[in-house]
């Protein structure tokens, strides 16, 4: 297949999961919890655990079809958790759109959260698969999980000796998890083998990590206008990325005492946000920070693609790879 | 068996729960969260749910021990809807301790509501029934629907047209619900017939209803020291309690004005809120509206309990009649 075709399979495979979700919301419900159901699940977004989900079934010899309800129930968990992350975070918008507690008010983001999760299961429930109940298991230990490196990096934020190790951790639970949840899934309702199911969660834990750690670089490498937020973000509200964990590990003196003050409270009363951005970035490069993330993120995605090679060759298995390939090469 | 057999076996029901919830939430979570989820679910109440649960799986001839992770996960969804309906509500205080958004923040409150969500369907995953997938689907509808319900109820904050009939619709959904299906869930993990698990499930039905009925009523009549909370808080915040509405559809002139006023904006402005709430109970018990409530929770119980005719004759449909009588004489 070409960059081409693969580029159309993976809209095609994206326009399946909208109009699966477009469906979930129950009709005849209360109207501004209907609404904000309907307004987050159509705001769009990559659908990247969704759709890793619907080629790992297919890649074990499995049908798109039959994965299409836990496809959609998955992304819904992942709304799920940007609806509520976003009121901890204060974010006003998200994709371009307002965030459901700025749109709405607090009280529906949160019933709006806990209502997405009522349909992420109950799109799970209509799954037709002899291992629905251990879907299921794995579906709730996802959930129970993902709360928990929500909560280590609310942690995070009032810390200033988070370690690198700590932080990989967090990120396995908070991102990595959904991520290798949703190719562990697809394996089993594709009715794979132990050892593909096996190979294609492995295949998503390390996709996950190279996914986080694009995300943490995008936020000082990306172009502001494909980027859809403020470069540099992370730096400004010191947030405790893989960057800047690393840097300050490295660095002494003056830059020590500047990195030390960001883990602590962000860039605020350093300056304009925007020189601080330019400063530290340009640490990230002279450290060799920047690099490493770099390496890491190819490293990371080289072995999730290495895994790839134990699972019977085929159109989805080589989407895989490609869509392994762009996540590394995304802009936003 | 003596009323004083019936309180000591509902009390030992309750240990049993009381000590599977103390060992559902996970070890070595982050620290905030996983004190928050002990902290609530140590917090006591009267585990009605779960002991309907218990107690409809022995009437239909089950083992008590298979329904105890049922009976733990129905409360511990319970809970997570009272540390959310705490955050909306902007409430200090429950059950004489503070509340989770008070003690830790909102942003723990979120999580920790989300993360029982996770453990309650962890423990419901734990049951052995061939019907689990039903039981499954049962909860997740049920969650769903309570939170459509609480979208309701706060719809209604914001409207004074509120009918009888929507405030039924309502509490059907926000209480009822989770009665109706820990009755129904405890009759299918017994191995219940069709005919029993039906019966059961209207019976938590008609004993939701009169249970949220007393519920309103209480809100007037307690002793404030029982009672644990003011007397007329409901009136105070101008709820829409059946009291309220149904007072307000019968009476005229300057006390219909006074209705109307609480029912758009509560007791604000209108003088002392304890003369307030002294006038509108004198208003509920000469339009009548106080026997009438005491009666539709006698006539909801009534219908509750002659459904229990159509169980086998034993010790737990007896207690079953006996929690249902008690709840209706219950002062808190």
């Amino acid at each position: 297949m070409t960059p081409r075709e693969f580029s159309r399979r993976y809209s095609a495979l994206r326009r399946m999961v909208d109009r699966r979700l477009a469906t979930i919301v129950t009709r005849g419900g209360p109207k501004d919890l209907t609404d904000a159901c309907r307004y987050v699940l159509a705001g769009g977004g990559k659908r990247v655990r969704s759709t890793l989900l619907l080629l790992s079934c297919e890649a074990v010899g499995g049908r798109l079809n039959d994965a299409l309800d836990a496809g959609a129930a998955i992304e819904t968990m992942h709304n799920f958790t940007l609806v509520h992350d976003d009121v901890m975070d204060h974010a006003p918008a998200r994709r371009g759109r307002a965030t459901v507690h700025i749109r709405w008010d607090l009280n529906n983001a949160l019933l709006t959260g806990d209502t997405l999760l009522g349909l992420a299961y109950r799109s799970l429930l209509r799954t037709r698969s002899e291992s629905l109940p251990h879907l299921i298991t794995l579906f709730t230990t996802g959930l129970i999980e993902v709360c928990e490196g929500q909560a280590l990096d609310l942690e995070f934020e009032d810390r200033s000796d988070v370690t690198v190790d700590e932080y990989f951790a967090m990120i396995e639970k908070k991102t990595g998890r959904l991520i290798s949840m949703a190719t562990e899934m697809g394996a089993i309702i594709g009715g794979g083998s132990r050892a593909h199911v096996d190979a294609l969660r492995l295949f998503g834990h390390y996709l996950g990590r190279a996914f986080q750690l694009q995300d943490d670089l995008l936020d000082v490498v990306a172009e502001e206008k494909q980027f859809g937020k403020t470069i540099g973000g992370d730096i400004i509200e010191g947030k405790k990325t893989f960057l800047l964990l690393k840097a300050a590990e490295r660095v002494a003196g003056k830059d020590r005492i500047l990195l030390r003050k960001i883990l602590k409270g962000g860039a605020r009363g350093l300056g304009s946000n925007r020189s601080t951005v330019s400063v530290v970035t340009a640490l990230y490069r002279r450290t060799g920070v920047l690099d490493e993330t770099m390496d890491q993120i190819h490293r990371n995605t080289r072995k999730a693609v290495a895994i790839l090679d134990a699972l019977p060759a085929g159109r989805s298995t080589a989407m895989l790879r490609w869509l392994s390939d762009s996540l590394v090469h995304r802009v936003s």
